[in-house]
């Protein structure tokens, strides 16, 4: 195989859903399908075992947090991602757009609001100056960890992502914000065109690549409004991108948001290459996927069901239970008694709820298990459904 | 089987060594041999299953934690620990005794230190007054988690470790410090073996059993004073006992304190009833195992290989590793050559440094699954050995 593929098995008569699969070097994953988040290079509390006993087919994996720990170089020195994290699966990376400006801004912010209100005495650290320049050469920004002074640009976040060594990267945009307002909006639309280009470029200068096999993603920008979204997709449609995310910071709150995304993808979809497969950036709570898949989405990432199990919010067929709360001490099911996880088969709720009383990790892993194979089972039944022509 | 069975299946000529084996209605296990400890029910950061995966057929959870956090009532719904936890291995419990002491006494000193030497303006915990009164009824402690009262005594333990349902439970008794004189050592003493008849006699109502299959096992106390040590052992070792743990809090420091160990071991061993299990409790560094071993040891509890692997310290044949140190990053080998452990198996020194470094869970569980693998082997091969008659 000198590339990826992506091959259209079916599409629905009813909607715009499709199934497919996605083949790399590392495997195949059939779509629609969520990328579990792997931030550091782990699902959090699991590792690379678990994924494949739960039965997801790739993981995503962020740039921004691996290029400052441990750093791209060690990665690649570890022979690339596959074989540091140990996963024979497929493998994406987004650009670390996405991060810089929300993690860059929150610093500076956060630090900010520890700098005040606080007594003499305590030990706070010093307020650091807001530090996120965004030039048309790139982005200057400090680490949420220590405050270092670190670049990203189109050319330095395709090196990183070619040393980190994914199956599908991401071109380095600028995420606008839903608070931004028109003029804004277009400007960070027509950088993040510019930069496209740019990472195209950059992306054909194999040097630094542990996988040569990699697909380049497009991502399509243009925030709330109709104009620049038809504008961006038509653009970084007609660049040579093995596939596109569309990105932007809809779906966090819901209501007119959640309705913004829906319209967003009527709008975008169509003017995108019909072929190639569309990735849904950040965006998998259970409720979103039925919705935007109908509207022509291959693929999702989304840090919910994870982050959510951490909190002790377990996935069911009746709905969502907060596990910790004191009434499950007493209750003998499993969290769902439709489940066939190990944890369902294994441990009772009472148990679970026990776990995360005590403040005991087990806790938060069990219940990721549970959460994972909670939403790796609903998107097969999505697939399923659109097999049968249902969607 | 009515009851559980000890069985001695070889003794060293060398030394008081012996190979055997314990037989619970739960399961089977090879002496000697170390419980890793499920304070709250669960080895921290691992499952049941991971348990069984690494090798141990047993397991020791904590009396002190568990009557307070879920309770032994709620326990007792759930059919036992061991259908609580899913274990289908040897469980023991503590009594208790050396928890209420220990945290009974650190949560005072610490609330306390808490309370000192802060700027007003800080929201801290009013500080609370010692509640550890302990009288020949039995012992008033407030609980380390929310300084609420309760209450332990023979009786109590008896039914809570009843309830509990563990396979080897251990009788109530008053822990001496190193620190105590003479005059404390010998009424701590005292007061174990009067608690001890009291065990034995409340051990025989089993209306709370959730296990009736139950070994009950008597406490050596007498602190560093051969008369006291002679005195205890000939006393307990005469009661209806099924087994014998070795108390008192030598083994925490080195140097004097160690050697302190060894001889209460010359001391009390030969006074126990040679055909009854000897459990040296909450001992179980590496260097201790065969040390002990020898002078006549059957069982062993300890944190230290899963809080050690907790902190980043790994075992391994060359000795140990503080692996989220900065050069391990570079490192591709696995945290030792020679283990088969699934951490060695799968990941580099290089990602799990990594992994601690960045804070992940995953890290703790990962090194603790090598660390328990690591001394379950190094005990095989103590057993090895003693079969050989080399030990």
């Amino acid at each position: 195989m000198s590339r990826p593929e992506f091959k259209i098995l079916k599409k629905s008569t009813k909607s715009r859903a499709r199934l497919g699969v996605i083949k790399t070097k590392h495997g195949v994953m059939k779509t629609p399908a969520l990328f579990p988040v792997a931030t550091k290079a782990v699902v959090k509390t699991l590792d690379s075992e678990d994924i494949r006993k739960i039965g997801f087919e790739g993981v995503l994996a962020n740039t921004y947090h691996l290029m400052l720990q441990p750093g791209s170089d060690l990665i690649k020195k570890q022979g690339g991602l596959h074989k540091f994290m140990n996963f024979n699966g497929v493998i994406a990376t987004d650009s670390g757009g996405f991060q810089v400006f929300s993690l860059g801004k929150g610093l500076t912010q956060s630090v900010g609001k520890l700098g005040t209100g606080r007594g003499q005495g305590c030990p706070c650290p010093l307020p650091v100056p807001s530090l996120v320049k965004i030039r048309e050469e790139g982005v200057w920004f400090r680490s949420h960890l220590d405050g270092s002074e670190h670049f990203l640009s189109p050319e330095k976040s395709m090196k990183i992502q070619q040393e980190l060594g994914a199956d599908i990267i991401f071109a380095f945009d600028e995420c606008s914000s839903p608070l931004d307002d028109k003029k804004q909006t277009e400007k960070a639309m027509q950088r993040t065109h510019n930069w496209a280009e740019r990472c195209i470029k950059a992306f054909k200068d194999k040097t630094s690549a542990v996988n040569k096999q990699q697909w380049l993603f497009g991502i399509v920008q243009g925030g709330k409004y109709k104009k620049f979204r038809e504008k961006s997709a038509k653009f970084i449609g007609e660049l040579d991108f093995d596939g596109f995310g569309i990105g932007g910071s809809f779906g966090e709150a819901y209501g007119d948001l959640k309705k913004n995304m829906l319209k967003v993808l009527d709008i975008t979809i169509p003017l995108l290459p019909e072929e190639k497969p569309r990735h849904l950036l950040g965006i998998g709570y259970l409720e979103d996927l039925e919705l935007t898949i109908k509207k022509g989405i291959d693929l999702f990432d989304c840090v919910h069901p994870t982050r959510m199990a951490r909190h002790g919010i377990a996935f069911t067929s009746q709905g969502k239970l907060s596990i910790s709360k004191a009434i499950f001490l007493k209750d003998k099911d499993p969290i769902d008694k439709k489940c066939s996880c190990p944890t369902c088969q294994n441990y009772s709720r009472a148990y679970i709820c026990h776990l995360f009383r005590a403040k005991e990790i087990t806790a938060m892993r069990l219940l990721t298990i549970h959460n994972l194979f909670f939403i790796k089972n609903f998107i097969e039944n999505i697939r399923e459904r659109i097999q049968q022509d249902k969607i």
